[in-house]
């Protein structure tokens, strides 16, 4: 008897961890996904602010499983599945047949349907968008020193950041230094006074959904970085680089960084499933696709519901439910019975500039430099490849000792960076 | 009286050198290059094939300049200079005045007129040009990988590399290493013995502007990392991937790296002055333009003659006419007399896979480990920023010890690396 096939849609924190789960099972796994590395997404915001390079948080897939026999790596997008043939279909054209399907598949930048926020605003959830972002950032700074009237030169320094949770957060602060240490030096005929980074929060509080102390520390760190957080405000529309808030008032500002939260990937909506209101595809207990016994959806492209709200969109659930999944598998071909999957809440941390951190893990608070100690090395830990932990490490040591971010290169239009 | 403005032209190594040459003289000094980078062109071939990142060859200008009082960079590409007025236009319409200018505008990839080459090839002369190289070397090996057609996979794995001199023949060794010590054991379905790298050099040796005992140990040298050197043969024509040569012979490949020239920036053409054969513009024995008393030319750009043969384009005379190019502005100001210029050869130096290296420096020829050492210690001395240095030594270490080239991400079409 063969060995069953199975198949995995993506390469993230999900479907990597999955293919991990079963290296070496008598299975034969095949995992796709449409970039040829693992990105390590918590870090994405330090290459949007020239402080790491792509390759330090980028990690080639198929050097994974070089050793691992049972996995094979792909580079292709999905274009669709097909449950009743148990085939998914590549763009292709070309099928691959499965036994049993995991989608892992991920979520992109949510514009929430504004499209002139769409248009203008750079996303900060893939290595294209960071890169995007940060030469975006620089030219900014090019052109305001360039710029002969004040006025348009104060549109280039003006930096809004969309979004309260830790990825804006963490960007604010982070771009608060790359400016006050770094830029401000490159630049001296642009003053630092000049320059403004506003981040915006729909809700009351930064980190909405965690204790309010939380958000309360977070904005007294950004504002000593100089970043005003206003919160109850939500960005309505753009115009000509008009800002239109939903408090009546309006900014003009070159720069609109939108971390104020992601969708599943359109897979989701193509496929014969039922979805959340959010679009996420429904899972069972099990974490089996509704309806489907040999389809698994896990992370963030699947509504896990838990206490009554589905758990939320990050990297920690994705990785419990690729090995929960995983293990299910296993289950499923040896005819035993699945297991029921449950979510550990991990907790959250942030980092807002040197030193500087909030951490929340179950009713421990940690703040400050402790709380900075403990961000860097849960982050290094979770990082893949040995040289990737020495290069982030370095990185951060020589950001740490010479309050340097040398990534500053802009790429022309039209070229790769 | 004010300070007299001198305006360079580029920031590459001969820009550069003069800006910094002039650098706390009772000058205002304006430098302008179309990047925000100087680039150290001669560890390029090292970011085309994974080992390096971009960051750790370029450098920010501005950074360069921070101490600096009296050298300001902007970041614009120039369109033209008017000699009668002194002054220079921006593609953006604004002019800048010089009361001296230094044009170090350097040099691009040199099709040699071969349209359907020029549209194929991938240069190795830019920052934008090696991402795009390394982005498709990898390309290819992921399309082999899900090729079925034997005789289209072959294809893929066909690499051809047109140019005999150190860019070429560093660039074969290196990306023979890095097919032969990593994708092989990425890409295990791929057999090692399909891949095929031919290096083709219309001379009768490689190297052949040096003597041909070094171009003799380099083919040997290659030819045990399984690269094919083709003398006295030059590329034709090419029509679909079927690249075709001047021997008769043809070869399907989706690969032809371009190291066979490079051609004076698009500026010298446009200026009104008198140009050499090849395009360069000729400069007196003082490195001033024909006819021009306040303008010079160096670099890449400047046809500067000596013992009848124009001297090369390469970084050295750059450098040298750099400095040369600095004092004589000095003595103008000062009303001294000009010092004409004379180049000192420091020879010729490229490594060719690990401990190997061909070193030529007046008489001396070195080869094998003790020219790779001299390689490694000339090269780092060369670059600029300590943390580069630290950087490419760490890059150097890592692929010396593990036998790794690690920045193996692949950028999808339209996106920055």
């Amino acid at each position: 008897m063969s060995k069953p096939n199975v198949v995995i849609i993506g390469g993230g924190f999900g479907g990597l961890q999955c293919a991990r789960s079963l290296s070496g099972t008598p299975t034969e796994v095949l995992l796709l996904d449409k970039n040829n590395y693992h990105l390590f997404t918590p870090l994405l915001y330090q290459v949007a602010s020239s402080l790491l390079n792509p390759s330090d948080i980028a990690y080639p897939i198929r050097t994974v499983f070089r050793r691992t026999r049972n996995v094979r790596f792909m580079m292709a997008e999905v274009a669709g599945v097909n449950f009743k043939t148990k085939t998914v279909r590549l763009i292709d054209g070309t099928e691959k047949s499965y036994d049993y399907l995991v989608i892992a598949a991920g979520s992109e930048t949510n514009f929430f349907g504004l499209e002139s926020v769409g248009r203008m605003a750079c996303g900060l959830k893939d290595l294209p968008e960071a890169l995007a972002l940060r030469n975006h950032i620089l030219r900014c700074f090019e052109a305001a020193a360039q710029e002969t009237s004040e006025e348009l030169r104060q549109t280039y320094l003006t930096f809004i950041v969309v979004g309260g949770g830790p990825t804006g957060v963490e960007y604010a602060g982070a771009l608060s230094e790359l400016v006050r240490l770094v830029l401000a030096y490159d630049y001296p005929e642009i003053g630092l006074e000049k320059i403004r980074i506003i981040l915006i929060e729909a809700m009351p509080e930064l980190f909405p959904t965690f204790p309010s102390q939380l958000g309360h520390e977070a904005r007294k760190r950004l504002e000593r970085l100089g970043v005003t957080a206003q919160c109850n405000t939500k960005v309505q529309e753009v115009t000509d680089n008009l800002i239109k808030f939903s408090n009546g008032e309006s900014i003009v500002a070159r720069t609109l960084v939108w971390a104020a939260g992601v969708k599943p990937a359109g897979l989701a909506s193509t496929l014969d499933a039922a979805c959340s209101r959010s679009g996420r595809i429904e899972v069972d207990e099990f974490l089996r696709v509704r309806g489907q016994t040999h389809v698994f959806a896990i992370g963030d492209i699947a509504s896990f519901t838990e206490g009554g709200r589905e758990i939320p969109m990050i990297a920690s659930p994705a990785i419990q439910e690729a090995r929960q999944a995983a293990a299910n598998i296993m289950r499923s071909i040896a005819n035993q019975p699945l297991e029921p999957f449950h979510y550990r809440d991990p907790g959250m941390m942030a980092t807002i500039g040197r030193n500087s951190a909030v951490v929340h893990i179950k009713n421990l608070s940690l703040k400050g430099f402790i709380g900075w100690i403990a961000w860097l090395f849960v982050h290094l830990y979770f990082l893949i490849g040995f040289r990737n932990r020495i290069a982030v490490l370095s990185g951060w040591a020589w950001n740490y000792l010479r309050y340097d971010r040398p990534i500053r290169l802009i790429a022309r239009a039209g070229e790769r960076d």
